[in-house]
C-alpha cells in the first residue's frame, strides 16, 4: 500500500525522498530519492508520510532514537496507516508537545484502487497541518473527508468503516445460511441482495466471495480482520461503548482461525457460520 | 400494500374482483368489481392474491368455513404477504393435499415502491403456478426473482432480506456511536459509508435517519419489526440455525420497546445503542 | 413426574383419582381410584392437579369440549408443570371468569426428587385457593415457595430458574474449554470450583458430566431445554425484556442440535463449545 | 491483599523479609524485617513472593534493572498476583532462561477470607520448585490446588473462576428482571435459587446484593472487573476460543461505567440489566 500511494505522489510530479528499513523496498520506488537514515529522508521536507503495518511499527518509528519525534522538524507527520486510537493520541500528544504537526489520514480501499488513485483518505488535525497535506490528497485518492481537529477521529470513522464491513460479511453469513437451509440457491439470494437494498460493493464484493465459497488467496486474511477487530474494540473500551455486533464477528474470527483458516479470506467467516448451522 | 399492487394489476388491464373483511376497503379500489364473500371472489378465476398482514390472517382466510381451501376451485392462490415459514408450509401443504395451486411471492419494497410498479417480488412454488402467475408479475413489480418450487424458499429469502437490514441498522448505531465518541460529526460518517462500501440504499436511507436522529413518523415501527425478527428467529430455529447477529437486532429492539419507542421507527435502534454507550 | 407426585399424594393418605388419556397409565397408579372420564375424575374433588408435558397439552384439557373449564366444579385446579406465561395467563384468565380456582405450582428438581419428596414447589394464586393446595405441598415436596397472587409469578419463577441452570451450563462450557486450552485437566477445574464458589448441585452434577464428556444417555434432551428456553424467551419478549446470556445458550443448542445432539443431555452445549474453539 | 498474606506467612512462624516501593507499607508489616532495595530482599531467601496488582508491575519488579531476574538467585519466584496468561509467560520464560525457579500461585477468595487463611491456592510450575512452595500454601491458604508444571495453566484456572462468577452475576441479573417482571419480589427469587440448585457463595453473595440492590461500597469495582474480563479475553483469544458469554457481562460492564457506576461493585450490572428492560 505504501508501494501504491508513493507511485500515485510522484506520479503527481512532487519531489519524493523514500525511506525503508529494508532499503531494497525504497529503492523499488522509481521516481524518488532513497535517504539513507529516517532523519536524512525529514530533512527539508513539508510532509512526511507514514504507512506502517501495525502500532508498534509506528511507535518506533516515531519514538525511537533518531526516529521521527527528534528528525520531523517544520514538516507534518502525515500517517496512513490503520491504527488504534491510544496509539494515534500518543503520537499526537508527543508532536504536540514537540511543536510538531501532525494528520492521521488513513485511506479506504486496498492496494489496487490505491495504484489508480481512487482511495478515499479521512484526515484529521489541526486545520493548517491538514492544509499542508491537502495537494497530497488529491494525488492520492478520489476524494478526501475532513474528520476535524482530533487525529483519533480520523482513526475512529476508519475503524468504524472496517467494522461494519465485518457486521455485513458476518450478516451475510448468517443470512445465507437461513437461505440455503430453505432450499434457496445463494447466487439467487445474492442476485436480490444486490439488486436490491444492498447495491454497494460490500455486499457485491463480499456476497459473491460466499456465493462461490472462495476464499484463497485471501484478500485479508482472518487473522489481520482479528487484529483489526481489536483496534475496533479496544477504541470502543476506551470510550466505555459496547458493540456486541462487533463481538459476534469477533467470535466466527476466533472460530475460524481455531479450525485453520487463519489464512483464509475473511469472508471464511460464513462458511465457519454455515458448519455451526450444520451445513457443509 | 394490499390496494398498491391491486391498483397495478387493474391499470394493466387485467380483470380485478376485490374483496375484503372490511366491504370499504374492497369498495375504494378503482376499476376493480367486488366481491360478496371470498367464495364469490374466486368464483372464474385464474389468480387469486391474498395480502395479509400476518400468519393468523392468512390461516383464517384459508382454512376457516368458506375459506380459500374450499373455495379456490381451478385458481393459483399467490400470497404475497410476509409470512412465517411453517404458516406457509401449512397452507401450501393443504393446497397440495386438495390438489390446488399455490405460490408464495412476498415483494421487497414499501408501499410507495409498489404504487410505482418497482417492488421486487420473489415467487416460489410448482412451475406451472408460477407461470400462471408470471402476467402479475410484469404489472406489479421491476422485476421476478425465481426462488425454485418449494413456497418456503420464497419466504426465506424474504425473511432473509429484512433480517440483513435490520442487522445493518444495529451495526450502523453502533459504528456512528464509536465515531460520534471521538468527536466526528454523523453526516460526516455518513457521507464515508455511502460514498464507498455501503453505498446503497439501506445504508443512504437509515443512515439518514439516524444521522438527523428522526424516528418518528415511522416508516416501519419497532413493534413491526419484533414481529418480523421473531418470524426470521422461528424460521431459523425450525432449520437448526443459530442467528447470533439477529439475537443482537432482537434485543435492542426490545429495549427500544421496553422505554417506550414501541412506535418509533425501527432505526431508532441507533438511538437506543447510543444509550447504552451513555451517549444523548 | 405426574407418577411420582401422585405417588406421594397417595402415600400422605388423600384421596386421589387418577385420569389419563392412556387409561393403563392411570391404572398403573397404585392406591387411586381411576376415573373414565375427566369430568368423574372432578367430580367432588377438592384439588385437581394437572401435570401436562406442554402448552397445547395443557389447553386441551382445560378448553375443549368436557375439559376442566366446564368440569372442575368447586375443586381448585392446580397446575405443576412447566408452561408459558401466555398459556398459565389464559388457563388462569378462563378459570376466573368462570369463577373457577386456578393454582400454578410448578416443581423444582427431577422425577427421582419428586418419588422422594425433595421437590421444591413455587406456588401462586388467589390466597384461598392456594390455602386449600397447602396441605399437597407437604405430602408433595420439601419446601414451598410462595409467589404471591398472579399464577404467571410462578411461572416465571420456574422459567427463570432453568434460564440460570441453561446460563451456568454454557458458561461452565466456556470457563473449561478456556483451561483445558492451557493444559489444565478439567478434574482439576472442577475441584476448584465446587470448592469455593460455585460449591452448589447446578456446578457439581452438570461439571460431573462435563469432565466426564458423558451426555448419553440424557437426563434432560438438548431438544427438550430448546423448548424450555423458547418459553423463557416467550416470556421475556412478552415482559420487553432482553437476555442476551439466553441468546447465547440458546444457539448453543441449537448447535448442538444441528450437529446431531438432539437426544444428548443438554450439558453437551459444552462439548459444542469446545469444538467452536477447535478442541476435541 | 499482599498484606494478609504476608501476615499470615509471619504468623506461621517464617522468617519473613518486606519489600514495597512506598516503604511505608513494608514498614506496617508487623514480625518482618523491611528491606532497602528488592535486592536486598531476596538476599538469601528461599522462596520471593510477588503480589502486584497488573502485569506493568509485575513486568517492572521482574524486568527492570535491579530487578527479580537479576537478583532472585536461587529463591523460588512466587508470583500469587491476578496476570494475563502473556505476563506470565513471559516472566516464566525469562526465569528459565535463567535457570530460575518461578511458580504461579493466585489465589481464590477475598482480603478478609485471606486474613483468615482460608483461600484457595492454585499453583502451578517445576515440580521441584513447586514443592518449595508447599509450606507457605498451608500458611496462607485452605487448600492448594496443582495446576500442573505450566505456571500460565494456574493463571488461566484463576482467570476462568473469576469468568464464570462474572457470568453468574450477569445472568442472575436477567434472571432476576424476568421475574420481577412478573410480579416476584427479588427476595422470593433468591431464596428459590440458595435453596436449590444455586446453594452456593456466587449465588448468595451477589443475590443478596441484588436483592438488597446495594452497590456501594464496593468489594470489586465495575472498573476492576473490566480489567479482568479483558485478561480473560486476551487468553481465550491467544488459545482461539470464543467466549460469547464474556461479551455479554463485558458489554455489561461497559454500559455500566458509561453510565457512571465505574466505582460501583460489578454486581451492579443486575441494576444496568434491569434498566435496559425499562425497569427502575
Amino acid at each position: 500500500m505504501g508501494a501504491a500511494i508513493a507511485g500515485r505522489v510522484v506520479g503527481a510530479g512532487h519531489d519524493v525522498v523514500a525511506w525503508n528499513r529494508t532499503r531494497e523496498k525504497a529503492e523499488a520506488l522509481e521516481g524518488a530519492r532513497v535517504a539513507g537514515s529516517l532523519a536524512a529522508a525529514c530533512d527539508g521536507r513539508d510532509v512526511v508520510i507514514t504507512m506502517l503495518a501495525d502500532d508498534a511499527a509506528l511507535e518506533e518509528v516515531v519514538f525511537s532514537p533518531g526516529g521521527l519525534l527528534e528528525s520531523l522538524g517544520g514538516a507534518v507527520n502525515m500517517t496512513m496507516g490503520t491504527h488504534g486510537v491510544a496509539a494515534i493520541k500518543a503520537v499526537a500528544g508527543a508532536h504536540a508537545a514537540a511543536g510538531q504537526a501532525f494528520v492521521a489520514a488513513p485511506v479506504l480501499g486496498r492496494p489496487e484502487v490505491a495504484a489508480e488513485g481512487r482511495l478515499g483518505i479521512v484526515s484529521a488535525g489541526r486545520r493548517e497541518a491538514v492544509e499542508r497535506c491537502a495537494p497530497l490528497f488529491d494525488a492520492i485518492g478520489r476524494r478526501a473527508f475532513d474528520a476535524g481537529e482530533l487525529p483519533e477521529g480520523a482513526t475512529a470513522v476508519k475503524l468504524a468503516n472496517n467494522f461494519l464491513l465485518g457486521c455485513a460479511i458476518e450478516a451475510m453469513g448468517e443470512a445465507f445460511s437461513l437461505v440455503r437451509k430453505y432450499g434457496i440457491e445463494p447466487q439467487l439470494f445474492h442476485d436480490v441482495l444486490v439488486d436490491g437494498l444492498f447495491a454497494s460493493p460490500a455486499y457485491q464484493v463480499y456476497g459473491r466471495l460466499i456465493v462461490e465459497d472462495a476464499y484463497e488467496p485471501a484478500g485479508f486474511t482472518t487473522l489481520l480482520a482479528l487484529k483489526d477487530i481489536d483496534l475496533v474494540m479496544d477504541a470502543a473500551e476506551l470510550a466505555r461503548l459496547p458493540l456486541p455486533s462487533g463481538n459476534v464477528y469477533r467470535d466466527r474470527l476466533l472460530s475460524a482461525i481455531a479450525h485453520g483458516a487463519g489464512d483464509h479470506d475473511w469472508a471464511v467467516m460464513a462458511r465457519e457460520q454455515a458448519q455451526a448451522g450444520g451445513l457443509e
